[in-house]
């Protein structure tokens, strides 16, 4: 008797939304994002946003600061000398590693190893560059390779597991903002205040003092760790189900921070997203409707390594800075959302 | 020209998997569940963890310890004794809010109001039972009938937000873990060490070894909050989507702790997750492919209000400790992890 | 062989800074505060803060929140629907439980108990008021009584532990703000803008905007835990020292948030402190510095009870927010704060 | 009229508790360490975990993993493009640095620089060794020299602050844990059964399962962050006071991680301190009762740079492991711990 059977497909409703204006090294131009999503509102938020970065010169600027896909794999020793010792002869043997999975791999490439010895326990997490992938198969095979030969280098260690949560993976940590994990980008937005009247229905002086009150204060009320918006997941879960992304990297990719102040008359807007794990190859990336989202997107194209990723991690940072203002800006205004919620909701289900 | 265009949906590749056998007041009984994503492998995976638990008398034993679905609202006091006054006040006509938002809904139930004063912020915390519904929209309609009695009542008060980050929706936080959010729900099997070594390849110590070596010891050393587990985001999300929830909801559903210990020659092994939201009533629940899955998980039958929420919620606890109970198994050996991925991603792109 | 010898005390240099001007519920007029500490720039850090407070009137307003004193005790169930039963079991003979605490202690009163399961562990987490003491052995003394008490009535328990770390005692939680653990005190100051440019050498925009950056923004960036503050630390272990308080209390008392914004020309400034572990009687209090110390802060007048150490925390809060303003003013500067490091502590280690 | 007033001495309870057996290359042989405290029942608990560690050959093994001292500034740019060149273009004049600062002290070693960018915030950790002394002052002054320097070389960067709250001295984060901040030190123990039970009257099971439940479980539960230890704080802040340390570094000194398991018969006991911020020179380290302390400890002998503050970083860890193991064992008894607190309280008092 089967374990798994009865195939099938969950179709998620979907709508291309924009054209958002962006610039930076990685993106330039109007374009159109594809949101799947069963919170229908969260098209015409998203939208809303996109007018509003249409509205001004340039747009959003987009800036990738990192990238990097990460596994952490452990070993128990029977000290904590002897977890230091080989952690030690393990940073001393980084080139050979390095040239040991670049021989397996055309696209993984180990940046780094960070060592964590507690007690006993040593936890190695190994960072590498994966080109066009976000790497969670690439990495993971990796570090088999580099924990094998660790164990044969260090004869007092012990296999204790391929992931020791240093990663993390898909897990509320702080590692991941603190030593990277994903692409780390920052979206960037410059509106006037004449804008931010019209298109948000709203003022500068309090957006910004919402996104300190809520976003900050209340985030660290709240007992936050390192996250300071209102839905970055809710833009993160809609791109990156319609571009074949595993999806529940929305978990870490949640962790971000908005930032804005005033500016004279105008709103200097952030989205600061240290954790965002996307690719435009591998796994899930070959479905065919998949594919076409890529294609719309620009993300197929015959680039360098790695830049039709990180073109994708900069349309999803625009794309959650749209639909971060917009909610954001309904935040302010007593009932709004509420009134919003209603009349789209009933819309959407009159359409969907 | 519209910003919001192209309708279509995107297709997630779905399966039904188990029946995974469970026990308990919120469900009982032999039955499969839907697991929508891309990354396929978690068939099998979560289907080996089914078969383990078919071969426990009385399979999986869950436990829906509470329910309550959460927004806070943000006012704004010139300073903290009018904020504490205005608190104590609220406080004080607890009853009086009850029957108000009472009576404008047939489900929403308000519980409790914890209040929260940083220097003249004034954070009003609400929690409600909201019936077979997850609740968003339901509470915040409720908080904002709260918030403006709130205002009315207090001259001295202004608006500050409808959410004021303590609620907190998808996004990291202590304070769902500590102060409820969704449903709380603990998942528990009792293994024999035979059915652990013939299905899962390992022995009770070496899983339950791994549990405290990566996903106490290794969840604390990544700075993790209220997180101890391998992958709760992966079963949660493919379950979610499949049945029409609001899946960013799986970042604080990932915030659970998987606890096991050795029992004589027996594994005890459980998943606690405090944050499910899920509803089987509401937007997103009725688009024909997600009626039919609560239909066949037998979450639309006529039962008191909120037991098919509770179900639901029951059934993805046990696909969770499912998951669970079966990576880290594969995890405890060398190799496995990988080894399995690539043969199952072969496979399931054949089939897909 | 004596394991424990050579008596002695270690002298740490102490001094009188102030007055504080303050005012509120708690205590008022103008005091001075003793601050014992090595780090001797301490004084006239706190010192300048004070000659802020009494530029305006009324000085520093305190107000206090909350008062309780927690221990947490953890019970071992077979299984979790045993755990969730005897949990509501408990709350069910709360007056019963608060009753035999009462009976056993004229000063301790058990407020609530909460509980948490997880997989088939119970966390009983005990909240007393504990009159002038701080109460840690109160609480002790009295939660022992209820966990003989529950494991009577509830014989498919078994002991734990006195404490489960959900308390938590002088570790870093998100549980303690949140749920409460000491006194929970807000002090807060309006200061005029001249005052802001003549006693602190800056602009209530600069303090606002490096409060903002450094204690929001930074504190979010470095994966702080309920945290916003410059130095609560510092003060707190100083006022504690010089109080006979178990200063270790600061590592919780550390978690506090420090919330500024410009109003027309002047600044309102506050510091949210919710964790103060503070008491006036009880151990460590009878030495005769410390006596004397609480005598002159009025703190061992005959007041109703409780207000002795309400009295205490407010003065705590006090002394946090004028040393608090003034190393963030300093910082506003470049090269203030090292400048007046290297100029103080040569004065300091001249004179001590 | 003076604000800092009344000088004197708060003298803090003292003992020389001990000896502990010790082994590694810090620090050899057996030694008695100083505790201030009020907790008078402190000195006995570590007192016993002394006796275990003279029980076992070579005592407890004591292993230094890392030593720094950080500062982070913060810079303001006008955008995030920005702050990400300054920032590689800082990473590239890292010689140039490490000169600079060598330049200007004797003991400043610039080992790293981290920068982290928030919108267009760029917050710069700055990571030395400082020879031995903890270096608090020494790293902010090198800190302003690099600022300085920074702000010359990049024009477009306006000055935030020279601490911007990733460094993080005295509160509550996970980047000192991560990125490290003090003396990272790991202190072990294998204890034998039978010492396990003639010397602290528990088995080792129930201390593994007792650490388990609580210090990690419980830890997790309390929303901790990297944080799983019973009392690491009071041992700290005895030893710090003693030796003249700045104490209010326990915060950060109290997140640390106890882990202990079944090794046959013998118990495995650690305790992990990352963040250990002690010196043996500097501020508060030539008080004449501090200096013999300091001298007691073997800790003012002529060694090679940095070895005296590493001794004492180990002695500290030692320390912290004697109260960890002894307050433990006492949890694992109903009733014991309150038994000794009213015995020793009642002793202490008489004597001191």
């Amino acid at each position: 008797m089967p374990d798994v059977a009865s195939s099938a497909v969950t179709p998620i409703p979907t709508r291309w939304v924009g054209p958002i204006r962006v610039s930076g090294d990685a993106v330039a131009g109007e374009h159109e994002v594809p949101l799947a999503t069963y919170e229908t509102p969260l098209w015409p938020s998203v939208g809303r946003g996109a007018r509003v970065s249409r509205a001004v010169e340039g747009g959003i600027r987009v800036t990738v600061v990192d990238e990097r896909m990460t596994r952490s794999v452990l070993l128990v020793a029977p000290d904590a000398a002897a977890a230091v010792s080989a952690a030690r002869a393990v940073q001393g043997r980084l080139a050979e590693l390095q040239a040991l999975v670049a021989s397996q791999s055309r696209f993984a490439w180990l940046l780094e190893i960070r060592d964590e010895v507690i007690g006993n326990l040593l936890y190695l997490r190994l960072a590498f560059t994966t080109g066009d992938a976000s790497g969670h198969n690439m990495v993971t095979q990796a570090a088999d390779l580099v924990l094998q030969d660790v164990l044969r280098a260090e004869p007092r260690l012990e296999y204790g597991s391929v992931s020791g949560n240093l990663c993390a993976d898909k897990k509320v940590s702080a590692v991941n903002g603190l030593l990277g994990r994903g692409k780390n980008v920052v979206a960037e937005l410059l509106v006037p205040g004449a804008v931010v009247e019209r298109e948000l229905r709203t003022s500068v002086r309090r957006l910004v003092d919402l996104n300190t009150r809520k976003n900050l204060v209340g985030g660290i009320a709240a007992g936050s760790l390192r996250t300071a918006n209102a839905h970055y997941a809710n833009v993160l879960l809609a791109l990156y189900l319609a571009t074949g992304q595993d999806a529940a990297n929305i978990v870490e990719g949640s962790q971000g921070i908005t930032w804005a102040e005033e500016r004279g008359d105008d709103l200097y807007f952030s989205c600061t997203l240290p954790n965002l794990v996307v690719g435009t190859v591998g796994n899930g990336k070959n479905l065919p409707g998949v594919e076409l989202a890529l294609e719309r997107l620009g993300c197929r194209e015959d680039r360098a390594v790695g830049a039709n990723a990180r073109r994708l991690a900069a349309l999803t940072a625009a794309a959650v800075l749209c639909g971060e203002l917009s909610l954001l800006a309904a935040q302010t205004n007593p009932g709004e959302l509420m009134a919003a919620h209603v009349r789209l909701e009933r819309r959407a289900e009159v359409r969907a």
